[in-house]
């Protein structure tokens, strides 16, 4: 028995929420919203611009007319999509995924991310990171008690000055083998790569994988921009049995079929590794959106027929060379994509006004923040701060560079080209 | 630096989803796989027979159509929905909701409980669950460390017997309070409550909320059949202002559109229980499923023009009086609901035969499992055993009654009394 003096503050927050420092997200859009130059272009958050695909968007009108469904799924997910996406990725596997244990799906990749998390990591058990890494990671690994064990990734040499491939960002392989400990349960990779764009070569995936079954760690490979790719990708679970028996492969619907607010993700992997990140997905949000699980099913299954896959990756790498055009005009250098949506662009040549007026929440920040909110401000065209998805001690690694997002419609881009060319003037 | 002979199996799974014990909702739709009867009847788990009021559904195939409705939404939820459910929610609550930092939009109700606990709970923190509880609050309020403290509800005393108003169904308000130790900072309220109907009164509701404003505990209100209540139905949020400081209050829109598979849910309560929930539903899902957010906020928006809660109301209520008409035919007294659609009947006049030969996995459990698999195997009806919303010790208060969901069309009701008539030659 207590009473309320004995107590501590009732709505005091756990330690995980308790701080309530604003996103990089909210940041831009709030930036962005404010602007003088209204509508902005909105380059930031990897958001499509356009919608699904038709035949995704009439399978999942079709759905909503069935009464099954409109209501609850199977916690592992609806059987029509699990054995959609074995079909899928057994040829990419080169072996046959069993619908029915080898696949789970959740609400979102990013969720699905968490269930695997969930599923393994104990209090104090480490996680490896590359950095750059995309932010939730990190929320995903602490919330059940996981250590983060970051790894920086390293920049072109040249990144500065000339415009290279991003395959010249790399890991150091001495570094990654450094980082592990007794303690290290799970490694993330992100292939293709956000904010770089690199598509790891199979000989680094190769070392990464030998290093991780050499010590038992599980590899996390989020590889949700699977479908875009403009050089040979390799996925590290194909590897080897070995690897292949202590990977899970992250996928994700919104990513594939333009649809990032239909929380449609799923992993693939060993039985004895998915049937506890499904036993985690049960227990977080027991189970995902009906509906839109039906209609990715219906966009695997007719994907081939429409051209998709191709067509997909042929007009994203069209968007990506239409508008990377603007930074060689400007003779900005940035880091070539050889995957997903995301450029990131070197922005040391540009010269903020010494005299530029920005608020404290920016004036704080690294310079990439500055480099935001005086192109949301004086150009109208917002993009992220990469230094974000680094921890402060590397973030210098960054400061000078802005992500751009080119999943957006053709003229969006243009007239973000033409608000870009405003930049000459700062460039020296 | 180690070898994987030093270190632990690589696969090991954490603690809190090793235990890969079936739930209910497992055995019951894997026995009613296997009934010889076929088609069986399933009133098991509470999803509908039926589709979504139309006026929904044209809403969520309209939104299929736009855009933004295919792309993430605010992680707090789209301003459309969190303005409806402020606009339908304020005459409830006697004040005005603000949308923008009163709701919080979540992956479902179930993700938005455990968002609660992620935002409030450290380890050891402790959380009084009333029996019997919905399966899924044990394993979110462990996720986050935190302890259930369980306290019985009484059933009425002659529920054997005879059939009884589910308002018999007593808190002892001694054991409560008792209940309560300087760690206790959430207690778990359900009203209208699955499975057992009642919708609490004011004096109780009361009773429990003057205690946790005196020891400073956070009220996390489940009111997910808040639309589907037969008598006077009252929100604990609204009895005092000191009370609805430390009330977070959950909605779902599956419950209120017939829509189990949606996986929209909400929670509304003050600014500063709010956010932090917002915090943790981020670190969670990100952002909840955009396309059906918007077909949600157009069901609050429209439903008064529908008539749709009124009818929503009237449709339940005959359904449970229709088949409620079985149970007065056979002799077996039920627990008649206040609200909600489950029944749970007492079945201690069936006697099964002696020789009936059950699986192991259903012999070893209390006898109402055991009643589920003999009227799923021999009637070709499922209804769900309740012990398993008790913990082991409690069990035996409901080991003779059985939960069956009437949220089903009026002819598969029908079909279901056909059949359970077979139950008259068990009934001595």
């Amino acid at each position: 028995m207590s009473t309320a003096a004995e107590r501590r503050d009732p709505i005091k927050p756990a330690a995980r929420v308790a701080r309530q420092n604003q996103d990089v997200w909210s940041i831009v859009n709030e930036a962005a919203a404010a602007s003088p130059i209204q509508p902005i272009v909105n380059m930031g958050q990897g958001f499509f611009g356009y919608n699904p695909p038709q035949f995704v968007i009439d399978a999942a009108k079709a759905s909503l007319d069935k009464v099954e469904c409109n209501q609850y799924s199977p916690t592992k997910g609806r059987p029509r999509l699990k054995k959609a996406i074995a079909n899928a990725y057994s040829p990419f596997f080169g072996r046959e995924i069993n619908p029915e244990t080898e696949v789970t799906i959740t609400t979102g990749a990013n969720e699905g991310m968490l269930s695997a998390f969930m599923a393994f990591l104990e209090a104090g058990d480490e996680v490896i990171v590359f950095e750059p890494f995309f932010d939730q990671y990190i929320s995903n690994i602490e919330m059940p008690g996981g250590k983060v064990v970051y790894v920086p990734m390293h920049p072109p040499p040249n990144g500065s000055t000339t415009t290279s491939s991003a395959s010249e960002w790399k890991i150091d392989m001495e570094q990654f083998e450094a980082a592990i400990t007794p303690r290290t349960r799970m490694v993330v990779l992100n292939s293709p790569h956000n904010p770089i764009g690199k598509v790891f070569s199979r000989e680094e995936l190769l070392a990464v994988g030998e290093l991780c079954v050499k010590h038992g760690i599980i590899i996390l490979s989020d590889e949700v921009y699977d479908r875009l790719y403009y050089v040979p990708f390799t996925r590290v679970a194909t590897l080897s049995p070995e690897i292949d028996r202590l990977t899970l492969t992250v996928g994700s619907g919104g990513k594939n079929f333009y649809a990032t607010g239909w929380r449609v993700g799923w992993l693939i992997g060993p039985e004895n590794l998915i049937k506890y990140v499904s036993a985690a997905h049960t227990r977080i949000c027991y189970s995902s959106v009906s509906p839109l699980q039906e209609a990715t099913a219906v966009g695997f299954e007719e994907a081939d027929k429409h051209d998709f896959w191709n067509q997909s990756k042929r007009e994203m790498r069209a968007k990506m060379t239409k508008f990377n055009a603007v930074w060689d005009e400007l003779g900005l250098p940035y880091s070539d994509p050889e995957g997903g949506y995301f450029v990131l662009v070197n922005m040391s040549r540009v010269k903020l006004p010494a005299d530029y007026d920005f608020p404290p929440h920016v004036a704080s920040r690294p310079r990439d923040f500055k480099l935001s909110w005086f192109l949301i401000k004086e150009l109208g065209v917002a993009a992220i701060p990469p230094t974000e998805f680094f921890t402060p001690q590397n973030a210098h690694i960054v400061e000078d560079w802005l992500r751009f997002a080119v999943c957006k419609e053709d003229s969006v881009l243009e007239n973000a080209m033409e608000r870009l060319r405003g930049l000459k003037k700062y460039i020296h």
